[in-house]
């Protein structure tokens, strides 16, 4: 079966799936995106997905390309057109093309392009071992909470970390506190077994999977805190780890070449991510 | 004469011209540009265009799409089949296209896109009048020399300039100085007659046409001083403008709702402008 890409109403070959020049996701990063994940054959989150995808296109005036309910369509036929249980389910809209102006064009007409990719099951290597994180300023704009697709500052951050043998870089704004990965929330526990993360302001991406992890915390009666923490803080933490949709909580067990407590995955960020697997499989079944 | 664009090797009918889906200019604002004045023919500037170009692509690690002599070739290539005298030209390149990851790609294969359009040979409507400007936060990056396609934020304060009966945004740092305009740079002459200007440094864009007014000023003997300055110097001042390729010199008649000096265009201004548009023409003659 190839791969297919849904493109502006359209299913096509992904090698041939296009956009014009003067998309003005292609000219001025004017677009926003999401990222769920396909277990199963169901997508996991959809509807706090949306949620955010609503949110951030009201924050950018910018039109859905079509109603909700017609987009949940599009997204399962998309999804079956590839034949792939589990997987990434990748959105992007973008106010459209037009000639380039900066300002809004006066027709705006927004743009959907989604793909589909395999992934495993369960990636473990990962989780296993732990990764590796280096600390870098957090150059980026002022909304990180819209999930716009201008991530040059997110790429040369990942590509940062990549270069120092790491996997993820964790950001450290003005005041010395760290902001987020550059695609995934930041999380460290505590001496008092209290789980940390930063709060859901301008300054961070609202994680669909945080959002669920702060709710699994609740439910396992794990103590959290939404507030910023250091990067010296983060260093002697317990235990710290990564969410995001594509891997949920992955450990972290260096920080710049210091180990994390003992330097392997820690017991809570492990429970965290057995219930989170919980989850997919009951949601699996639920939906 | 049908409108042609160049992609990545091929001159395209402009309404069919695309790039991939994966192009990490779409996905991750990961590319840079340029926008070249054409005038009868002539490509005013080229050089310190490319030097930027050069720099950009440095900054961040990317590879030419081409060499410079063969890019000077493409360039002149697509302005002929185009056959305006008179336009701008639109260069971008992006770190090309590979599957959705942050980092960049094993081997990464530069996307050159061009396209060119037509404008008036002396758009002077704006000029007689001048502009008004409103001012807002500074919510971009930090690294804004870097030409980056990254331009949500210029997006939003140009529409936001637009939606208050403006022409441009000036953005205010958290020092409360200015920056720069949305796509252009900012001058005010103060009550000493002495033209001031930001320094360029990682706030704001290198302009060429930022450049090039340096050096007539000099030539005319202007005092310049490259600093940061005030929304309340810039009230005060008896003279204030834009600059960019486009454009070259717009007056600024008014900041927020309040008349800059009498409210007309000022004189070092127009002067500087007309200088520019004899440079131009010399420009010409010799290239």
């Amino acid at each position: 079966m190839p791969r297919i890409a849904y493109v502006n109403g359209r299913y096509v070959d992904h090698r041939a799936a296009a956009v014009h020049v003067e998309d003005r996701g292609y000219q001025f990063a004017d677009g926003v995106y999401e990222v769920i994940h396909l277990f199963r054959n169901r997508l996991i989150d959809e509807e706090p997905h949306l949620d955010r995808l609503d949110r951030s296109l009201r924050e950018l005036d910018m039109a859905w390309p079509m109603g909700r309910a017609a987009m949940r369509v599009a997204m399962r036929e998309i999804v079956r057109r590839n034949g792939y249980a589990t997987g990434l389910l990748y959105i992007q809209v973008t106010r459209g093309v037009a000639p380039r102006d900066h300002k809004f064009p006066q027709l705006p007409m927004s743009s959907l392009v989604m793909t589909v990719r395999p992934i495993p099951e369960f990636p473990d290597d990962m989780r296993e071992e732990g990764v590796a994180v280096v600390t870098i300023d957090d150059i980026r704009w002022a909304r990180r909470d819209i999930k716009s697709i201008s991530l040059l500052p997110n790429v040369l951050g990942k590509q940062a970390a990549a270069d120092a043998g790491a996997y993820e870089a964790w950001m450290i704004d003005a005041d010395g506190m760290v902001t987020e990965g550059t695609s995934s929330n930041a999380w460290i526990v505590n001496g008092e077994g209290t789980l940390v993360t930063r709060p859901a302001d301008h300054d961070i991406l609202r994680g669909i999977t945080r959002q669920a992890i702060l709710r699994m915390a609740d439910e396992l009666d794990i103590a959290f805190e939404e507030r910023p923490f250091s990067r010296d803080e983060a260093l002697g933490a317990r235990e710290a780890f990564m969410s995001n949709s594509s891997h949920f909580v992955t450990p972290v067990t260096r920080i710049d070449d210091n180990a994390i407590a003992n330097g392997r995955p820690g017991s809570l960020s492990t429970a965290l991510h057995e219930r989170y697997l919980d989850f997919m499989k009951e949601f699996q079944k639920l939906n």
